[in-house]
């Protein structure tokens, strides 16, 4: 089965090689996928738009490992989601909140059942220890009741969502900074009215485009993104760069 | 069959990910690799080096998706060129001018026929939408035809060869910058007559070494690269950073 | 087989395309899995730690190939070594000194056999032309005997142990620094006494954690490591900007 990884740890270390090999040493006919390894350090909001974005991509049954963990080796949790389609293994910290937010039917059970584990769990790496392990396990045919039991009361942070603060102005922020420097809102088609301006560190932004070309070089836009959500984009340039714009950024949605 | 992978994506975002998944949901048992995506944004010039200095490893038969895609969106076209032995899927944008200026045998086909993509086609992420379904029905049998018309007027500019600007001198350029700070230029060994110094900044440079570790640590000389084309290197040091090289510089050949 | 591919060619270039390349040409069922490419440019130390933090986490039989190869092209031998569970193939130049320093039983061969090596050789890249083809063979059944004749002579060079510069005082060093900025020692439990300190650039440790989440954002601690070395991090933090620490950097421990 597809087994598609997300984490913080980097391509430069041992962590994602020691991941994969921990994998294919329990199930050496999974077919590991990478989603991405650079999510900043511990950042789970990143994390989770990121999963999000692309999780619908994959085959049924896909089994994804999410590990961004700060709170590795404490008594946090971790668990297994199962989805309708899909199964998500990752620490019990809300990285999987799209899911509570956005699927009807899901279970989620906590990891506890050692003898999935790896035989000895170190305190500080669980990627190997425990997520990559149970993810062959799962693979393999076990089924996710065996892992533990089902809970409820798993965390879910709710995301800031767009909210009116006055009659023609909404307060938006920006949740992403992609590869090209496009930033990523949080504000989806039913957000907003049929026409309106944006304002970000003291710059208007009103034209929205349909592509990038459709601009001139370096010229700033608005763009419905590959992710669902609107972008501030700049054609072959950065619009981070050009705005001087970071993630967690407050936006101002005019109605025109 | 093997699907490699060449994109401007970064690894840092969902992008990559996401055309993965759509590979796999089509033809679960295809075998992604991948050959960078780190090319710099929109340099469908290096894109183009990097394809050709790498695609004859290849088993025959397999797939290249080559991404890199201002245009994405608008009206350029996007095509399947077949060879005697491989497949190439990109954008019309002459990233794949290499094969049209080397193979003898090839047929360029337009990507026209939507059932071949996503169910929904957004206006600014083709790889995800178009390229990457189009080359797991590939895999999957899909014969060129079927996905669109052979096409004739595919997009292909000419890179710039070395010319004689003189009766003792070649000017030539810097096509690529890889990571060891090594400079690639356009020079073939046909190019060149049989003693030769090279300018670049400035600095002449007139020892031609056969492996690295013949010169002293930080020791600049010529070498042919893996590439087949002649480098600017030097021993443990980046030949990049010691003389102020940029990609497109131009190179001053003197016949000796 | 599985493949695991270590080299410090980055992924920016079309060198681990072409290795991945050549190896599929010869065996297009190997499952090529990558440790790293980012190891610095020619850091055979923290490239011969990486290997050695993970290789065991690999299924038995793996095939690791660890191309960081200062000396390509000259007379420095390529080498295949045969453990009880696995084989290494590397440059002769002290990559894989971890094995002989750890394991009980083993055999290094010279690679000479060019028909296991690409058609042609090229004096830059034996990654590509010697390393990936031998790995391939070596994948589809080929024995290690036939690649060449055993060798005794191979280079091992020591790495620096911790060693008692007083009766109190042991000095130590840091090997290798994560993406997290955390630093790795060269100091295992069997060097250290119950109850220590440590210092690094003037600044005095004596906490030491079991988790991560057990400091206070930013504070410096120490912490078993998953490698299996005593590390210096900084919750949330990155212990080498607090520091200012170095690769290679000396660190005193003080018994209590």
């Amino acid at each position: 089965m597809v087994i598609a990884l997300l984490t913080d740890f980097g391509t430069k270390d041992y962590f994602v090689g020691a991941m994969r090999g921990a994998i294919l040493s329990i199930d050496e006919t999974a077919s590991i996928v990478d989603i991405t390894h650079e999510i900043a350090p511990q950042d789970i909001r990143v994390a989770s738009f990121t999963l999000r974005a692309c999780y619908k991509n994959f085959p049924a049954k896909t089994i994804f490992v999410a590990v961004v963990d700060p709170g590795v080796g404490s008594n946090r949790r971790a668990i297994l989601v199962e989805t309708a389609n899909y199964y998500f293994i990752a620490p019990d910290n809300s990285l999987l909140g799209f899911i509570f937010d956005e699927e009807e039917n899901f279970k989620v059970y906590e990891l506890t059942d050692e003898k999935f584990f790896a035989a000895i769990v170190s305190r500080t790496f669980h990627g190997r220890d425990i997520f990559a392990p149970v993810a062959a396990h799962l693979s393999k045919g076990v089924v996710p009741r065996e892992f533990g039991a089902q809970i409820k009361d798993y965390i879910h942070e709710k995301t800031n969502k767009p909210r009116n603060v006055s009659e023609r102005e909404i307060e938006a922020e920006i949740i992403h900074i992609d590869r090209f420097g496009n930033l990523v809102t949080n504000l989806n088609e039913k957000d907003l009215p049929e026409n309106f301006t944006i304002k970000l560190n003291g710059t208007i932004i009103g034209r929205l485009q349909s592509f990038f070309a459709e601009a001139d070089t370096g010229e700033l836009f608005m763009i419905w993104g590959s992710a669902g959500y609107l972008e501030i984009a700049a054609f072959q340039a950065s619009a981070a760069e050009r705005l001087g714009a970071r993630i967690g950024q407050q936006i101002i949605v005019t109605k025109l």
